[in-house]
């Protein structure tokens, strides 16, 4: 089974309207005078997510990269986070210093704070799961179901870095969430690229009910990468984002393609012709 | 290095005031109109905190019951949870089907809905991670930190059923949440039974700058389980409160003592002798 056959068959009866179907990068819920908090969970395996023996102060900002990453794509303040972990017998006080210093540096640099968590030990693999809570003035939050025909596609920064697990990119993020709150007002609709950029833009063309028609050409990928690599690899956590053309061009994204009608998604080659792709993009489940 | 020299050394300097220092149940947000949001979030590794080859549907409703029981000795009310799980192979869909009918239950009888969440899978173990949101009026969340000089203290429930892992209130926790709503506005201090019963009014004592003498022959023990045994085993998901004796006779709790000026807490063996505990309660960090 499909991680979205599961989520659309058993959890989605258990959400409520706040969840917005489970399609979305984060749930909504109000918040005090004219705000909405925005609400995501991601977590994150040694072996599965990265590597063992990854440096605690990267792995701790990448812990809240990944999260940030999602209230980036809702045009959300972060503000708070709680943190689960269960640690082995490899993570010594001197580990715990640098995870809690690289915690420290990000929420320094995006101005949130720990609300609490739980910190369990067992015998393996290394487990961290964050919940990071942000705030949108209400009714601000960008959704994927917006999308129209007739809009620009746009995706920020370069897509692939990550397909390198060496790369600064895969060990240490950057959430766009300058780019995301810029974008309220603006963007009818935005995902963060975290499946893969094809696979990321196929949600929105299914919430919004609309086709996306992406020029490969133009799609700015990691130098020596394939394209198809590139646009399916995943863990890129940048912005990708429907909107109209005229509004969007000085935010620094590279225009990649267009909305139009119909479903689904499809890459141009080069020569303008359609891509096979053999895969979309990258699930753990 | 103790959880408490953890959570003190590294955490506490990363927590906002809405922590509580995270020296509390759970964590205190604001919210819409008059009310706030309290944020609490477990983890629950096979093999630590529950058997494996447990049934999906009790387990179920224990990975969400023992966040509930925050929420109570909080005197909250459930609203929304996400959830983040880590499955591994053996868990195939007939597992999923009654993993979901369990959180389905407990959302029904308690009234809360999922707001999102993240699942993967990997090689082992089987992990469970929540974080559970319920709302309180402002100002009238429950604390560790207001019990007063001259409060009895009382106990719900029976303690010590939990140390038998096949008994019922260790696969099946109930949380107490219509008794944590009626304390608001008459408990000055409350805390949910988890790590002991001695352990979790320590930290109470502590929170409030007050000293706790229990009656140890008072105490609703389990039958046939030794006191110490009981009131050390953890995993009870009772509440344990303080409060003006004349106001809590009525609640359905058992009374155990009272509060005293000083510090720590004590246990009066049936002589009125003070019990020397070789441990106070149970941790699995």
């Amino acid at each position: 089974m499909h991680e979205f056959d599961f989520i659309a068959r058993y959890l989605a009866p258990l959400a409520g309207t706040e969840a917005l179907g489970l399609k979305d990068d984060a749930a909504i819920i109000p918040g005090p005078a004219g705000l909405e908090y925005v609400l995501t969970k991601d977590v994150l395996v040694e072996g599965v997510h990265f590597l063992p023996e990854s440096d605690p102060f990267l792995l701790a900002q990448k812990a809240l990269a990944v999260n940030l990453s999602d209230l980036a794509a809702m045009g959300a303040t972060p503000r708070f986070y709680l943190s689960g972990a269960t640690l082995t017998h490899k993570q010594d006080e001197a580990w715990l210093k640098r995870f809690t210093e690289g915690l420290k540096a990000s929420q320094e640099r995006y101005n949130f704070t720990l609300l609490g968590g739980d910190t369990t030990r067992h015998e393996g693999p290394l487990m961290l799961s964050i919940t990071m809570i942000g705030e949108v003035p209400v009714g601000q939050a960008l959704r994927r179901s917006g999308a129209k025909v007739g809009d620009a596609v746009y995706v920020s920064g370069t897509i692939g870095l990550a397909a390198d697990f060496t790369h600064p990119r895969y060990l240490n993020p950057e959430p766009r969430l300058a780019l995301g709150q810029k974008l309220r007002g603006i963007a009818h609709a935005a995902v963060d690229v975290s499946d893969g950029l094809v696979a990321d833009l196929e949600h929105i063309a299914h919430a919004s009910g609309v086709r996306i028609v992406l020029e490969g050409g133009v799609i700015p990928i990691a130098p020596g990468l394939a394209l198809e690599k590139a646009i399916t690899a995943g863990d890129d956590y940048e912005l990708a984002f429907c909107a109209p053309a005229e509004v969007a061009e000085k935010l620094g994204a590279t225009r990649i393609g267009h909305v139009e009608g119909g479903s689904g998604i499809v890459v141009l080659g080069p020569e303008g012709h359609p891509l096979t792709l053999t895969k979309k993009g990258y699930t753990h489940f």
